[in-house]
């Protein structure tokens, strides 16, 4: 048995860049990317790819070299996800919607040789390299991708755009057997930043052969068939698409790339391409509804009110460590049979593991014990197998604190069904989602607490008709001086003040959409704030429509 | 990057026997099972190989000892498809249409531990043990598997029966760790012989890793969804049923077992339990449609008449040194509008390479370059990656002489059409070279399938003294409701028309010059035909110079 030895014929490292040359040698006919007027063929991508390898190559991009790519879901962005680790490289997408500040946080971190932009943000570019030291801006080749049908910019300098870098990339047969020449599958293939604005930004490091596994997981877990026409709603900066870029290559699907998410832009993308699949974080559910001239009932939750247009809902759970989603909640036939509040009960449940994760539990945190499959005893998700992530970068305190025990430690509490389904009961306590992008409050906190007069801050999540949940900041001032008749005007000032104060120095998104001044946080005996209590306070806040707030009765 | 280790929550190896684990946990209440009146759920299964797999360590099995197992499609072949790796050992399944003296060849050439055996196959078992030296046969324990729902048989000595060490099997948590600790997926899980009747049996090993990515091949290429009901028509025995053992409990599907494959059964099970899914070699097409007593066109090849009964038909192709089915047959929408008979060629091609394939190609077997996607220009099949087998048990010539220039050499000859689709013309030892000529015997039996009291054909060489080889056709006609006075005169006219007919419809020099009329036509036991047998009948014959038919003697 022993001395049947691994060879060329039967031992191949997995790796997602297979899936693209076999789309275009058995699906030579088909569309793989729709954009606007712009339409590509699975070999024409295929060959776009090889082209755009050959030219980092020359660029004397290495093995293991980061190229940052900053970019909505265009076309430029979804060949990266196969040029770049087709030359040996690490992609690194970067979050859109960040501000410059991070974004140089993320590059000082990452170090990236070369970073691609999107034309449209080319201010954001030029804020954020500004913001590096000297020697870094010079050592990183800054790269412009233009729209496809319109003319290309002339800048200052004989600078490089990305259908250049294509045009002048000719891969030789030699060169294109270097590029597929992957030695490892553990090698690192994508870098993505978790949180982008903190001194101390983490970047997830994932394998060839984890978003291999996680790519093939997608399609059984959606009962994704041949040939699907996906809409990318979902941000390819966010976890490489949820590895759905590398999904609809192998399935020789059609991605319909737009670059605004918007009601008309989706229903017009779905009616002309026959869309067939979509992911949407709950805020893009929203749109989808107030995109529609139904008239629902107030009353419905989103996924209800998405289904009765006509749209059937998966929900999924996953996050960036674990290399997209995890957990599938798999629908048993036998449900269409409850009454529909109960349905929608089975749907919010996170459901059950992926085939490519070795292992899922929830354990008791303080004795590391599965808990009974009651749907009741809580306790943190955790999970293993060869699709979670290879680690946080240069960071391996967190690396090895999210794997102690050998398991990977989501910090999001739940509960197991007896059926089998995982139900998330109490989120990792500080992140607030809005948008689907999570926030870690302590760095809006972190913010806040540098402006002079506040003496506390904690910031919890608090409902939002678009966004799911938006920052409530909860803040205590230093004592102050004035009597208590202009303690009305003050307030209304503070507010605005502070709001204004935050948004030159976070993220929009990131921004409190309100704040609340208290003159003492609820605290516990250690001192430490209760921010259960502050959530229940925030809950009962609520941003109307026209983004007034009211009180929830 | 370079430090970021591995660990114990982001590198499992990759093994189907998570499949179960996982099944028994994410779908308690689905039945895993159904044979006769017996049922089994997922978490029972998983118990039982739990049960099994610490029984058989406990008669001292060791990593990779061989565990073999003669026996039909029953719950208890199944169950070892788990059982048996999680103890560390190599599955073996035999084929039970062998003989004992073939069996009896495997078993001195695996040297296997332990002989699982039904007890309807007892006599065979004992026939073949027989045959053995006295020390290979004290070396090996032979266990019986009675019908569950049967009382046990006594025997002589205090024999151990399956049931027996079901019960007696007591996973501690320290045994299933144990288990299920394999320490490599490159490990070997399954033994499969290709051929049982020459002296010198070949023995495909297989490893975890390449029956964990077939399986999930076999799943998306089938596109195979949740909760799927399959009926093994297939023996497991048969390339590990096409590795369907394991991908059922992958997608929590019920398996419906069945002792024997008859029309009866098929349809009565199909009726009784809502099967969704089965495979079928021809002789299984050929079973359901005379099973039903719908009157169709005798002129419909099996696969349209299957489809006029309902049944949607998916076609592939597939070898054990592929570890299972390797091409499908992916059928594109727009075929749809194309005429039946165009259909069925589309339908006939063996169709693009899976996923678990790392490349897929069509080569010249002298200069070994790729042919042209033209859909004429012939070469071999080859095909590389993590799926394909470890190698011949040893057996390093031709191990070596299989995986020669990093390819494994199917022994297939076929073409690649301009959509990417490949087709087998022939096996390459099955071409016939008739006065320099290569005549593909496929075609040649595709004209004689289109006569119409033609049930079944073989076409194979047979010498000739002018052009070396000649077409010499093997038929099998439709039963005749004939008396036998007349079959002789039949017979006559018969061979003279289809000799006719394929001059009008095919080259004259690949027209049989003798037509062979037979009962049945040689098979082994997975329904292939032996034309390696016919080949030697056809020998037997001669062509005179005068053209006359000739006995060799």
């Amino acid at each position: 048995m022993d001395n049947l030895a691994l060879c060329e014929a039967n031992n191949a490292p997995l790796t997602p860049i297979t899936f693209l040359k076999r789309a275009s040698e058995c699906y030579p006919n088909r569309t793989s990317i729709i954009y606007g007027e712009t339409r590509f063929t699975w070999p024409q991508t295929y060959d776009r790819c090889c082209r755009l390898a050959a030219s980092l190559l020359s660029l004397n991009i290495a093995k293991n070299d980061i190229v940052s790519v900053l970019a909505p879901n265009i076309p430029a962005i979804y060949e990266m996800h196969f040029a770049v680790p087709m030359a040996g490289a690490v992609l690194n997408p970067i979050n859109t919607r960040l501000d410059a500040k991070s974004i140089a946080a993320i590059f000082r971190h990452a170090q990236p040789k070369i970073l691609f932009v999107d034309r449209n943000l080319e201010t954001l570019a030029r804020a954020t390299l500004h913001l590096l030291p000297d020697e870094e801006q010079r050592n990183l080749l800054v790269i412009f991708i233009d729209e496809p049908d319109r003319p290309k910019r002339i800048s200052s300098n004989d600078q490089l755009d990305y259908e250049e870098l294509i045009r002048r990339g000719e891969p030789s047969s030699s060169s294109v057997a270097r590029m597929f020449r992957i030695q490892n599958e553990h090698d690192p293939i994508s870098l993505n930043y978790t949180s982008g604005t903190t001194s101390e930004p983490k970047g997830v490091v994932v394998s060839h052969r984890g978003v291999y596994l996680s790519s093939l997981s997608v399609i059984m877990g959606w009962e994704m068939g041949k040939f699907p026409v996906y809409l990318w709603t979902l941000p390819m900066f966010h976890c490489n698409g949820w590895n759905l870029t590398w999904s609809v290559a192998a399935r020789g699907g059609t991605n319909v790339c737009i670059r605004h998410v918007s009601a008309p832009e989706i229903y017009k993308n779905i009616e002309s391409h026959g869309v067939t699949h979509m992911c949407c974080v709950p805020t893009v559910l929203n749109i989808l509804v107030q995109g529609n001239s139904l008239d629902m009932s107030q009353r419905s939750k989103p996924v209800q009110k998405v289904q009765r247009l006509g749209f059937e809902v998966l929900h999924v759970y996953g996050l960036t460590e674990a290399t997209g989603a995890v957990l599938f909640c798999e629908w048993h036939d036998e449900w269409n049979r409850l009454p529909e509040k109960q349905q929608m009960e089975m749907k919010a449940r996170q459901g059950v593991g992926i085939l490519a994760l070795a292992d899922v539990d929830v354990k008791n945190k303080k004795t590391q014990e599965s808990v009974p499959r009651d749907g009741t005893t809580m306790g943190e998700i955790v999970m293993k197998g060869s699709s979670i992530m290879k680690g946080y970068l240069r960071n391996p305190k967190a690396t090895s604190e999210a794997f102690k025990h050998g398991w990977l430690h989501t910090g999001d509490i739940g509960v197991i069904h007896p059926d089998g389904h995982i139900q998330i009961k109490d989120r990792s306590k500080d992140i607030i989602i809005s948008g689907g992008e999570n926030i870690n409050s302590i760095e809006v906190e972190n913010v806040l607490y540098k402006y002079k007069k506040v003496l506390e801050a904690a910031v919890v999540a608090m409902p939002h008709p678009m966004w799911g949940e938006t920052p409530c900041a909860f803040v205590v001032l230093e004592k102050r001086k004035t009597g208590q008749g202009d303690c009305d005007d003050q307030f209304m000032t503070r507010e605005g003040d502070l709001i204004k104060y935050c948004r030159e120095n976070l993220p929009h998104f990131m921004c409190p959409k309100r704040v609340v001044f208290m003159g003492e946080l609820p605290k516990n005996g250690n001192g430490k704030i209760l921010k259960h209590k502050l959530r229940n306070i925030a809950k009962s806040l609520v941003i109307n429509d026209d983004n007034t707030i009211g009180i929830k009765h």
